[in-house]
């Protein structure tokens, strides 16, 4: 039986400023990752994202980023290696307090952003957020794409690799930069039917037309609108009806 | 055989700022409170401040305060029992990754500043601090004074009370504020003296003066000047020499 | 002719974060209280709103907080006098580069939250507001009330007194806390009459019965609500009909 | 009579934080470069250093960074060009806050750090810069070196060229980079005797040994070391007894 993972960003709110619509969001996805101050996200914020979370049922993880709230993490910053590595070391346990508090394990780290978008491409950076995770606990799944994957397998993690419903990939299997025309699926079922394909064979068509192999443990979920949502309620209807089980990460990476 | 802990504020550096003589106050303690980011410290300053109480030998503790950089923590903030038990909480998980990748474990909880002296006298916010702490990890020592005694034990912590070798104090135990006058001893003799019968008796001759119990667990340490250290260095072997052991505070309170 | 000023809070998104209705509450209010970027704002949000309030008419002022914004300005916190005067300074000064670039003048200076708040019950702190404000620019006008306006007299500025439509006042002329029964008026026509008698005549009711004298040199309007919104047209056309004329602030204190 | 101008960043202390000799360096230097509250420097430290430098007779400019406290504004950051636009806009504005509390003008205006490098570099980004100051204040200098002086030029403001004594240059009148052997003139004779011909002559020896023109209207002084402190009074008394006149930026650039 083929298994999947759904993921979607979550806590993102910041003191009096609310983002996203997680509550709505969790009736759809299996892992949730939790922003934790950085980029995003505060104390309380985090308190009530982990409880809620674990209260629906979505396995918890941290989704660090830059230290850039101003820039919502989405900046690329250079930072030193060892630098990355203690700021995501850093997430990761203030997360983790909040694991506890609710009685949960966290189960996994994807990075936010700028920090996901720069390690996925630079090896130096990947291993430096694969060392930041591995530090703290061996146990946590390190989900992405690109180097990340590399990383994580090399720091002795397990590696998740995630897909785009709606974005179109590259012969490389990276996906179309936003700024080049086609990088977007507009059509909601060639979406969707590409979705499957990756999940159930493993490949999709490339900008180029070429057919290329790609791993699919998690599809990325949006919860920033009713559409997105929409979006997320067929997704997941589509996948149970082809007989794909919905689960979290834990049980797609063994 | 009467037992004493020395504890130090330690890792109050922030990027490329510089406070306070860390490598050399740790000859000297035996359980270090380290900042965790939001008064003062950041990732890679608390990493390398864990590192090197590890090496040396001295027990790591989280050093929770107020976020607020500007002030140094040292600022009234009038948070809520939920925000202030959150931040708390945010502050002792970030620490524990740092903990987790030298290989030890936290040993306990000292809040800083304006946090400190506010859950001292107020038995909500010290409520809250200690739910903070004892909902992330209930084998944690709670190190204070007043409310934050009672707020350990109600919470099931262990609570250690520290004592200061160069303050007066009032006829209920509390600190003469440093704003009246007699608050500090200015006698390095006088206040050994009074250190000494602090550990040994467990009491102290008030302001007032009466002589009143005082209960000595640990003796807090000063290390932001050479007239500091050279101070540790008299109180460590005046203690020595009366055959007092100083260790870690897990070892005072069992 | 009678003439009053309506005033908003405006320009507190923050990055990735919107909070308010700002395109909107500006058909309806003649000053308009920019966020600098201490509790709420950022350089390009300030930017914008200067921007947008030029283009619809409103005159700006500096609506400067405490530096707290995971709180929102809203968290009493204990600055030195020279802190506070400090930080206002700083933030009348970083919103007065964006009313350059806009070819406009600040018109007046509001504190905002706590800082509001704190001010205008303790003289010491409102001393500190004004002389932030008078260092900076004479001309400017210090909204307010409480000791913010004896501190804005003393300081060499002018003072304006604001008044709000749905909060009960105590028999000294201060607001009821929200704490307390009875504290907001629920009734639009209510809230709408006693705001033309404050205008008009300068009396209200105050809760304990008696009639007190009340200045009422702006209207503070809330924009964070389409029925905040409603109620702001509802206290527009009241006023219009009764032939007050709605000015900007510094044609009503002169 | 040959003119130039000494200038160095000042104001880098943050809250509890010291950094920098501030009171010796204003010693030596005729402009002051002084942070601005977003890569350093606090209301309260600006507020100091401004009458500081006032009261030493040295002209004050702003000495915006990026939004990155944690990383001194060192670290590269990929800001929009009207975020960095409005990012300089408002730490100018900051400043003169305080130029107008000690009755003092903005001279000048000295991108820091990573901003200054990107921007010599980076011609959208210095024209970014560049509006950033002309729309503040046409009257203030722009000094910096590569892009951000044509951007100065096409924005209508005057710009001012700053060399370093003790660095190496390419033969297109770029520093080498510090990673590359030979970037920094160890001997202080050498130093000293390449400063003089860049101000006397405009001329300098390249790396790669071609004779070059330089502009030298100001020379960049550190004040982080007692060596610096001795390397700046040197660097004096060589111009001084050559008949160079050290003078404010403003009677350097007309």
């Amino acid at each position: 039986m083929k298994l999947v993972d759904l993921n979607c960003d979550l806590g993102e709110s910041f003191g009096a400023y609310t983002i996203g619509a997680d509550e709505a969001v969790l009736g759809y996805v299996t892992s949730a990752n939790i922003a934790c101050g950085f980029h995003a996200g505060d104390p309380l914020v985090m308190e009530r994202t982990v409880a809620m979370a674990g209260e629906r049922g979505a396995a918890v993880g941290a989704h660090p980023g830059f230290p850039d709230l101003m820039g919502f993490g989405r900046r690329n910053m250079s930072l030193l290696p060892a630098e990355a590595e203690a700021c995501v070391a850093y997430q990761i346990g203030a997360l983790w307090a909040f694991a506890q508090r609710s009685g949960l394990r966290l189960q996994h780290v994807k990075p936010h952003g700028a920090l996901y978008n720069m390690a996925a491409k630079d090896r130096a950076l990947a291993d430096a957020v694969a060392r930041g995770v591995s530090s703290v606990d061996k146990e946590l799944i390190l989900l992405g794409q690109g180097f990340l994957l590399d990383a994580a397998r090399d720091a002795g993690l397990r590696s998740a690799s995630e897909v785009f419903a709606d974005r179109a990939y590259q012969r490389d299997g990276t996906l179309v930069p936003r700024s080049r025309e086609g990088s977007v699926i507009r059509s909601r079922e060639e979406a969707i039917a590409r979705t499957l394909r990756m999940v159930e064979e493993g490949r999709v068509t490339a900008i180029t037309g070429e057919d290329i192999p790609i791993r699919a443990d998690s599809i990325c979920i949006h919860g920033d609108s009713p559409s997105a949502l929409e979006f997320a309620r067929s997704i997941r209807s589509a996948l149970e009806r082809r007989g794909v089980a919905i689960v979290p990460l834990s049980r797609v990476v063994l």
